[in-house]
């Protein structure tokens, strides 16, 4: 196994330096933690991620979860994580402290599963979904609720899972059918089917506690008819026992990969047994459901950017140490008598790597971005505060669950392609994060979902203020990387590039006040793309505007190379990755319709 | 298994209506072999295909080829495959009467392997290098080394391999130190590793004929310094019986994809009794293998034409079965009281889908090019058309083996998210697409050598005289183009993107006369992508032409749809796909200097 799965300096400089995690910490939430615990929370969970996670990474893929005789058999290491996770606070770091929580900042808990995504991103998951499953209860549930189920999951003792998707239905959630019919005992009876449901039944927890999404009987149709129930695998006796409430593993899902987080299809009331209790109010589920969806869109982008950040370390391990060919010579030949060079001197190897860092590292910064704005939203002091970062969070959430998982299966692409053969062959580790990332753009919501998202939804909220707000904050950088004499070419270029964005916007918006929506979403996947390189030009290009400062003012936290590595690598953004929104904008702004269904069928 | 591996319908159209197989035919070496009986032979390859190789598919990946006690364990369909591809005439399809071959186009056998492909990736590999490395012995052996090995190799009693890889050189050949010793018996006597081996070693061939480079003791370094001997696994004796050659097979390879195509490593000469036999002249075996590899790159570009048009056939058949979401109404809405519609009604599962459709059917247009091409070189009646089409080969061959693999891989790539989470699981096919592609980027030089090839070699041989002819054929369809009212719009788009490719070089050309090579070829992947845009294009736009004119002659082989299908896919190819061209320009026309290493090392 490479030696190095993540780059833990290049993580506390976006989280310290970047997004100055001094000024979240300076909320009143936060009072209690201050850099240095926070500095020493993340190196255990480092060490932690070293002996607990990265070591099974490997062997959990060969030998995957299945399914048997009604249960999911998993990984030993599924027990200890889990117990762990508990342990160190993860599943409860977010959480209140009158519920045994620890109040530390969102964005130290996305920066503590990232490490341990980096090492293994089967284990993570069982801990992570817990945390969010118990969010929804403590956000929604009666106090009846909290006591009963939640203390036992921040322990991590019990597991926690989300289930939405339904075999007829997948991304269509206004087609769920699992049905709840009410009962006098203050219960539902639940009954239905639930597929993909990740982490929904191993032999290491004694408890399942699933979130499910269901209609109450004779409830309207479509989305606005479904509510949230806590169902559990056993259902707590007043005596302190579990008893069995008939929540059945049907089968599993075998997969590509992830192939050590188990992915399984639950039957609910097969005997007509199974109780759920609603949380929050009827028909508000999917609402409900979707106010968490954010911090299940950032982890979902968590773990890709992680992903494509371990293979990325692996890839350059291997450029490092592989000699092979030789640099070409002013004759355009090589030199067969001279020694062979390390492949890292090929500037086609190092185009592989600069993407990867770009895109691997620009996730990350996005990734903490997202979290940082979610911790300014939930601490604010003032409603102005609260809607700033609301809308700027609603905005950016599409592209933060996207961008990791689309660019971040191209990173890891290239992470493959350094090392040629050697990269397709299941002795080294590349092909295995090649298969891992693939799902991350199918997870919470497709990247066709996630786009419509965006521009159906995100860019039109409150007349367009989201999208002003992200500007204003792209224009403040654009604004000081002008000021430096080396960084004012890119500053242009950026603010060049988001105006192109409103002539593409204001091209597309008519379309939809005709009324024709169809074709205003038709191509909403471009500009996700577009979008996407535009803001991650601006994390890249405010790195970058650090990175000159530090140099300038001598403040050096780390090695001048760092810094260098850090502007550096915004000039490869700028020059391989940023001129792409030239064709998208012709893309997008072309009116010929060839996607839309005609009468005509001429797919064939 | 989805009902349909591959489109024949256009298959056909492609080869006899667009590459006009007629033309092929009308050289004297095909006398012999007319449209209908050539017609047959595909549909009885077709049926093959649906009866041994298909139904196979899938087995071959869940129980991969093995190595256990010194040789490889393989699917059972290996050993009925190679005979029948003996029997059918399939190995030996493209040798001469004299030594048992049908003298068939070589555009047809590719049709064949195609098609087999499609059906099942795993299988025509082992007949496809039995035919090559007969084809080498044939070109460059002796008599008695023909009469040696040859017949049975073209029976698929024996089979065959190419040694060129080895552990300590990689893609660069020119460090290969596998030994070869001369006797004074008329054979050398070999030593050392070769790794990669496809096909190399398994239970169903009674002997493996290995066209393995070496190095003759005492011979240059570099790749003036290597030979081509001819190294059987078992040697025959004169009474005909075998005697074992001392080539052990050491290992195998685990592979993310393919599974079921073996992959060996191989040790020559472990007990100094090891013989191989000179084939052609000393020192030569580069130069020999690589009158060859047009062949082999064609083959890999075949391949992955194929995967993505099964993938293709897989995603479509779904997305035309499975009812998920509704049609956006007027509103913007969407009407939950409605019918659920297919999802192919989806513009983005219909962007999905042509977007695998223009680069599936493109990629098969490009090789059946390339291999007419191939057949109009070697059937030439003067010394100008062999150059001319030599010439135009030579310029192509580098995007047919890249194009394929690379945009096939983003083909499947779109496949599997049709399918959304089902495309992950093992139940579906698609995810087997998804890791069988992925090693065509790095099978017969990798994309970066490729591109390397293409603008460090093709763009400048004879003073440009290839570029010089591809454009010229390109111009052809163009002013075909322009004469319609419908397509002249595209005929305009080609015709600039022809010019900016010319300005492109105009800026890269002089970079190399200033004898920096190195940043010449810096970015030369991302000219391969220019130029394989343009040549994409100029099929797709070749193909709207002839069903325009089909159209309105009235002289309608295929259904209208057909025919509407392939003018609508150009015009999505122009939309989606040619605009790319200008970010790729802007991005070549970069003169920053970001991937070439310098004194300091910026990537950590």
């Amino acid at each position: 196994m490479p030696k190095k799965y993540v780059d833990i300096e290049t993580l506390k400089y976006i989280l310290y330096d970047i997004h100055k995690l001094k000024n979240s910490l300076a909320r009143e939430r936060f009072q209690d933690h201050d850099m240095e615990s926070l500095n020493l929370f993340l190196d255990s969970v480092k060490e932690f991620s070293d002996r607990e996670l990265y070591p099974y990474f490997k062997e959990m893929d060969t030998t995957p979860a299945y399914h048997k005789d009604g249960t999911v058999l998993v990984h030993k290491q599924v027990e200890k994580v889990m117990q762990q996770s508990g342990e160190m606070g993860i599943i409860a770091a977010c959480f209140n402290y009158d519920i045994g929580g620890l109040q530390l900042p969102f964005i130290i808990l996305q920066a503590a599963l990232y490490i341990m995504e980096s090492a293994n991103n089967n284990l993570p998951g069982y801990a992570g979904l817990t945390g969010g499953s118990a969010e929804l209860i403590v956000e929604f549930g009666t106090k009846e609720l909290i006591d009963t189920f939640v203390p036992n999951m921040l322990s991590g003792k019990w597991a926690g899972t989300m289930c939405l998707t339904e075999p007829q239905a997948g991304s269509s959630l206004s087609d769920i059918v699992t049905k709840a019919t009410p009962t006098n005992q203050g219960f539902y009876k639940i009954s239905g089917q639930k597929i993909f449901i990740s982490g929904g039944d191993h032999q290491y927890s004694e408890n399942f506690v699933h979130l499910v999404l269901a209609r109450i009987e004779g409830a309207p149709k479509g989305t606005k008819g479904i509510s949230l129930f806590v169902v559990p695998k056993n259902r707590p006796k007043s005596d302190g026992t579990l008893e069995y409430n008939d929540v059945m593993t049907v089968a599993d899902f075998q997969k590509m990969g992830q192939r050590g987080y188990c992915t399984t299809h639950l039957g609910f009331g097969d005997s007509d047994d199974c109780r759920g209790w609603l949380v929050g109010e009827e028909h508000a589920g999917l609402k409900q459901m979707f106010l968490m969806m954010n911090g299940a869109r950032i982890a979902v982008g968590r773990g890709a950017a992680a992903i494509s950040m371990a293979a990325f370390r692996a890839s350059l391990q291997y450029a490092n140490e592989r000699p092979q060919g030789r640099k070409l010579t002013s004759t355009g030949k090589k030199n067969p008598s001279e020694k062979q060079s390390l492949i890292i001197v090929h500037p086609d190897v190092r185009r592989m790597l600069l993407l990867q860092k770009a895109i691997s590292e620009g996730s990350l910064c996005l990734v903490l971005l997202a979290s940082k704005y979610h911790d300014f939203e939930t601490t604010a002091t003032s409603k102005e505060e609260k809607e700033k970062y609301h809308l700027l969070l609603e905005m950016i959430i599409p592209i933060v669950k996207t961008y990791p998982s689309e660019a971040g299966a191209e990173s890891v692409d290239n992470g493959l392609q350094v090392l040629g053969g050697y990269g397709f062959c299941t002795d080294f580790v590349l092909q295995q994060y090649y298969r891992d990332i693939r799902i991350f753009a199918v997870y919470e919501g497709t990247t066709g979902i996630q786009s419509q998202d965006l521009l159906g939804r995100k860019v039109t909220m409150q007349n367009g203020k989201g999208l002003e707000l992200l500007s204003a904050e792209i224009l403040k950088t654009i604004a000081a990387a002008s000021n430096d004499i080396d960084l004012k070419t890119y500053a242009t270029i950026l603010g060049d590039k988001l105006k192109l964005s409103q002539k593409v916007l204001g091209h597309l918006l008519p379309i939809a006040k005709k009324g024709n929506y169809e074709r205003f979403l038709a191509d909403a996947n471009l500009f996700m793309e577009y979008m996407s390189i535009v803001v991650l030009g601006w994390l890249w290009l405010e790195m970058a505007v650090d990175a000159k400062n530090a140099l300038k003012n001598g403040d050096k936290k780390y090695s001048e190379t760092f810094y260098e590595s850090k502007i550096h690598t915004m000039k490869f953004y700028f020059k391989y990755e940023v001129p792409k929104t030239n064709a998208l904008s012709e893309s997008l702004m072309n009116n010929e319709e060839v996607t839309i269904k005609k009468d005509k069928e001429y797919i064939l």
